[in-house]
């Protein structure tokens, strides 16, 4: 583990046989010792400390040289999580690795060092003593750069007063420390400030001092640190959880996951919002949805699916709630009647999810609630459901007047949103009966009015999360309706000739994973719920 | 229900509403009135039926207009699934929607309608009697073409002789029967064709009769038609299992599931065999794997992540083995020590998956079987681990001789795979510690010898399915392995930056889901695996 063990490289004659040839090997040498002495130059001031002196406990420090991080050895050591470090632990030697959040020296003879895994944080204490901890090991703990990523031996001791500074209520008293791999001296952003809430910010001014504040640009620019936050750690927790439930869900109710293709031929649903490729000599694009191929499936005796996967918009959207590509979750079943089926679907695998969330991911929550606070989302446990009409007559006895065979803007969404809420008590609720007009061709227009339509949205905190509908299933009458809406069915013959074979009544919807999670935290961005989200203007990292 | 019943289309005046113009509405009239025109000449034949010698029971049979399945109302009927339908059912009433996927006359008194949900089938029959089936409705139900859906109503019962030509060992005396959507009349392919397997067309053409064989692309072409039979249900039912089991399985190991864009700038992971396109005017292409964002993920401190997603491969491989769009299953975890680690994870998990599969597929296993015969997997409760090494030096022994630093091609594979099969009666184990120059830049060399890599391939039935490895975690090394290999750094910047905040040791591998099911059901094609199949000369449809 010390520094100074000798590295095991092949010998340039060992890398001389004919795949590596003799120059390439002999580069690859040169390149690996020139990266070990830049690796060793960076350790130079710790190691120097470790020789400063001559240490005699000098191999209970240091950097750990990358040949022993190839997969030297099985050792059989047991690490220790950070969050399963308490009281039960007491007196007890642990391991554990983790990032050296912060680092603080008490005079020469003192370190605390803060080490973080996945969100969750312990103090570790350095204290100079005979035989266990030297002041050179000392100097070592706080010349570590932040993020760092270290490997602490030591004691578990259960502190008399609570501690503050980390999330584990025990420390752990320091006899080993090596750093895994060092980061660099001087971050673009610092996780403190990447993780403070607007409320602190604001606070501290009061108080006459300026804290830093990460704009959303710079986050996304170094997004691997952001995501290190611990409400970051929560929000992608909570979407793993939101697909979790939506498959269980589904799987339980006799529905099968499939995937239909991203690459497609002709121009997907229509529409100038698609991204356009060569596809080995023909022309192409991506799917701006799983719809045709989901329906076809349906055509193809699945009787009901699902789909977990992108969606790519090349829609030039700058808002709070657009991306260019997103993930979909796509629902697609047989209706034997009505499309009342598509929603009780709806309505019992959201509440579902929205327990599921409430009941398993407490702690991810409340880490998010610590940053970006919100109100725990109200929702009824049979959903409501209004029809566009009853929804336009609240609008209007509320002042507002809104086309009624037209769509709803955001500002009307929002407005129907608050009335809702005031008038039945709930922030999730299905808007049905939509006008034809405004939904795309496939949609099944109703049977007493051609004006409306089979479909619906659904609304979580008075935006739009989900779109559904019954399909037109009967090919002659499909056609008419995509040639209607301008779409060339050239382009979509294989699509319509699949109803030509026996199709039965079916409908499904969709939904934006990114908005789920967005909308049920009440966050402000769906920035934020992308891991690396790409809009008009981002494509890195 | 009976087609004489008056449509309830909204009169010309009620279209006249702005948001459909009075000149579209006029026309999508005009348009659905041609196509129930159309729907009920198609129905013509049978409804004339009906109507030929005033039928006392024509309201119990004929075709249900488009109208009445546009959600017109919420019955409350129950249908019975017919996978559902079996002798505790005697005697009593039941109504079904499926398929009428072959029907026989016996005389003009007698019909048998063969009615397929979801690849399981049960006998319908119709037999005239006063006050209950006229000969006219016997007519009807003969008149319906292959795979039209039905509803039909009647009393469960239970003949004494065993069904062969039906999954369901009951029959359904028919009371009611409706056309809720009639097929085309002549099918591209039929699917008791496309459900033959080659022993049948064999056994028949040594008996002097030449059954129809339904080649691979045609059945591709009709691919809604092609994915009803038996063999393929159960295929595409084993692959959402194959998923079920790799999720939990992950989740229950601390996994997070992830998703990470395919559209990315630059190059992916370099080489020629990448969709390019314009990206709202930066060059950008799609992801050939979610290699460099799932490292990044772990660099953000996800710890273990997964991911389920489409993967693009552009190359041009005309094989049974290449696509150009899979579904990638891919995992990255921190490690401790050890690249084994990471094939410990291998082990369990698909050793966990190949026990679930054979526990809870029998069913879609035997219908798979059924067509396709093949032999169970064999493999053993702990996978076998050999070197590259050792399974060079057993192809040797065996007079193959092979490059000790290349990588073994397809032929070798298979023979290898005999090997180990005949000296460890096993079909599945892990072959590491590759030749480094074999593998991506991004591999950890190993740390006794840079000719060889801290990496595993692992094989089913001799033929590659998994590639993992430990990768390099060192921004320096990183940046020198990537220029050795080629890769031009500056489109991968960000992903070598996010070493340089503190990186901890980690690996990973991808498999191809598609692979997994072609191989653990020793199928001869993964177009077989891939519901939409997309190759360098398909991409419909």
């Amino acid at each position: 583990m010390s520094s100074e063990e000798p590295s095991q490289n092949p010998t340039a004659e060992e890398n001389s046989e004919k795949k590596i040839s003799k120059k390439e090997a002999a580069k690859i040498e040169r390149q690996r010792k020139r990266q070990e002495a830049a690796a060793l130059s960076a350790a130079a001031a710790v190691s120097a400390v470790a020789l400063d002196g001559e240490d005699p406990l000098a191999a209970n420090y240091g950097e750990i040289p990358l040949n022993d991080l190839q997969s030297k050895e099985i050792s059989g050591k047991k690490w220790t999580d950070v969050k399963d470090l308490n009281d039960g632990l007491k007196d007890q030697a642990v391991l554990v690795r983790g990032r050296a959040q912060a680092i603080r020296a008490v005079g020469k003879k003192m370190a605390f060092v803060v080490v973080r895994k996945r969100g969750f944080t312990v103090q570790c204490v350095l204290t100079v003593a005979q035989d266990v901890v030297s002041s050179q090991m000392v100097k070592f703990a706080t010349s570590l750069s932040r993020e760092s990523i270290v490997d602490i031996e030591g004691i578990v001791s259960v502190p008399a007063q609570p501690i503050t500074g980390a999330s584990q209520q025990v420390e752990i008293q320091v006899r080993k420390l090596y750093c895994v791999n060092m980061a660099i001296p001087t971050l673009p952003i610092n996780i403190d400030d990447a993780a403070r809430s607007e409320i602190e910010i604001e606070k501290a001014l009061k108080a006459g001092e300026q804290l830093v504040r990460v704009n959303q640009d710079t986050r996304l620019n170094y997004r691997v640190l952001d995501i290190r936050t611990p409400a970051n750690q929560g929000i992608f927790r909570i979407q793993c959880q939101i697909e979790n439930i939506f498959r269980q869900f589904l799987l339980s109710e006799g529905f099968v996951g499939i995937h239909t293709p991203k690459l497609i031929a002709g121009s997907s649903e229509g529409g100038s919002a698609v991204f356009r490729l060569d596809y080995k000599g023909t022309p192409a694009c991506l799917a701006q949805s799983p719809q045709l191929h989901k329906q076809m499936s349906i055509c193809g005796d699945f009787g009901r699916v699902f789909e977990i996967g992108p969606v790519f918009r090349a829609e030039d959207s700058f808002t709070h709630r657009h991306l260019c590509e997103f993930t979909g979750l796509d629902v697609e079943m047989e209706i034997n009647e009505h499309y009342s089926e598509v929603m009780d679907i709806v309505d019992r695998l959201f509440v579902t999810m929205f327990d599921g969330l409430n009941e398993t991911c407490s702690k991810e929550l409340e880490a998010i609630n610590k940053q970006y606070p919100f109100e725990p989302l109200k929702y009824l446990r049979q959903t409501l459901r209004l029809t566009f009409e009853e929804g336009v007559q609240m609008l209007k006895e509320s002042g507002v007047d809104v086309d009624p065979l037209g769509d709803l803007n955001t500002e009307s969404e929002r407005k129907l949103g608050q009335l809702v809420l005031e008038k039945y008590g709930t922030e999730f609720y299905i808007l049905h009966r939509y006008p034809l007009g405004v939904r795309p061709f496939y949609t099944m227009p109703c049977h007493d009015d051609m004006k409306y339509s089979n479909s619906f949205d659904v609304f979580i905190r008075g935006e739009e999360i989900i779109s559904g509908a019954q399909r037109v299933h009967v090919p002659e009458f499909l056609t008419e309706r995509a040639q209607a809406c301008g779409i060339d069915v050239n382009t979509i013959s294989t699509y319509i000739d699949s109803f030509r074979y026996g199709a039965p009544p079916h409908g499904g919807f969709g939904v934006g994973l990114e908005r789920v999670v967005m909308l049920f935290c009440a966050l402000n961005n769906i920035r934020k719920t992308s891991l690396f989200p790409r809009d008009p203007q981002r494509i890195t990292p």
